[in-house]
């Protein structure tokens, strides 16, 4: 039997780190085709059609954590991510904006919304991060957003990728990442202070870590959906989005 | 049998107000006792600090809530509760207004946050706030805040009784209560026009009027437990706030 010491707080980051380095997203072949110019039009609608739905649920789940949140102080660090994704009008915030993406790829506002083209398997993967931040502890509630201490890389590759390479994507289209640039930061910047402040048993570092992966299973599973469904074999799901044919 | 038909939304706007008419805890004797000024300094100091459960539950509540709204605009309007009662900065908001209150009752701040000088059944009535809007549909979650239809009038009474009957309580500790004039008519008009527009069948109608009417009992239970340790008989639980005898 090994002896689990606990780690410090540095060891703990280079854990998560470590996480991200193996597991986050960003090596998903679904991406590296995105980011390569490799996707048709068809498969990028069908990314940004899926991945509504991640978004639309993000502000739940954020709604979640505030209920496991105790004081007015974190929540009120917290309610900036209810504030960047509802926006504060009609038509603001990261929700409003993914559907100008979706707008802009040329897809039915409506039909978005209605979440009839989903993937079945989009919708079991991302219903799942539900449990992660209602059933757990706070302290892994908390931590299952670190993924966003590997996000500006892969916007950054994929916004860039995107506009050097798809003659049906503009800047104003991607208008929805630019944001998520500064907040993802000024997110995580607080998430991971409190997760090492607070992640003090070998147990509780066990937990964050175990959370983390579990949230880069559920990013992942998303790409292996849209990669299963619409690049290799191509085998859409009944009642699932079809893109038109080029 | 009799036929239960669907009422119209003024017939319903009438029965959630006979509710209020009858139930409310305004007609509660520890409430009318207050506002004549018939409690002594130790009594107001022991509603204050169970009070004040209630008051740093309300936004864990109100995130339960927001778990269950569809959309942007829903959350965005349910947002403001959560601003109301965490502020906007350290020492803003409702809870902090009230801890103003507990201070300026005399109280010490870390024993009123301790929450160990609460009587039991404060905290079993204000834990039975969270499964009415966690379990229940959210147009019900949505309803039950519907209690703010009645507190203009508790408030304005509550604050004049008191600054006109206790030499001990000034303005400046009633602080809390001058927002909550304007924010609870706001959030009762779109809660209530809400409740009328969406209760569409009588079930939905009986629904709503009974999770009124629950709500009704855990503001009026509190009372009841104030009244029987702090007035009559006078039986403080073992481990509850005791009153310095004056």
């Amino acid at each position: 039997m090994t002896t689990r010491t606990v780690m410090s707080p540095d060891e703990l980051d280079a854990a998560l780190r470590a996480i991200g380095a193996a597991r986050y997203h960003n090596l998903h072949p679904f991406h590296q085709r995105m980011r390569d110019g490799k996707l048709t039009r068809g498969q990028v609608q069908a990314w940004a059609l899926n991945r509504y739905y991640y978004q639309r649920q993000i502000p739940i789940k954020d709604a979640h954590v505030l209920t496991r949140l105790p004081t007015p102080e974190l929540r009120r660090l917290w309610r900036s991510r209810l504030i960047d994704h509802d926006g504060d009008a009609e038509g603001t915030g990261g929700i409003a904006r993914w559907l100008k993406l979706t707008d802009g790829l040329g897809l039915d506002r409506a039909y978005v919304e209605s979440l009839t083209g989903l993937l079945p398997a989009t919708r079991f993967a991302v219903d799942a991060y539900i449990p992660l931040v209602r059933d757990r502890s706070p302290l892994e509630a908390v931590a299952s957003c670190l993924t966003e201490m590997f996000s500006p890389m892969i916007i950054s590759e994929r916004v860039s990728g995107m506009l050097q390479n798809y003659a049906f994507v503009t800047a104003d289209t991607l208008a929805y990442f630019t944001p998520r640039l500064t907040q993802a930061p000024r997110d995580v910047d607080f998430a991971l202070a409190y997760v090492k402040q607070h992640a003090t048993t070998r147990e509780q570092q066990d937990a964050v870590l175990d959370v983390l992966r579990c949230k880069c299973d559920i990013l992942w599973a998303q790409l292996d959906a849209l990669h299963f469904a619409y690049v290799e074999p191509g085998l859409i799901p009944p009642g699932a989005f079809v893109p038109e044919t080029a």
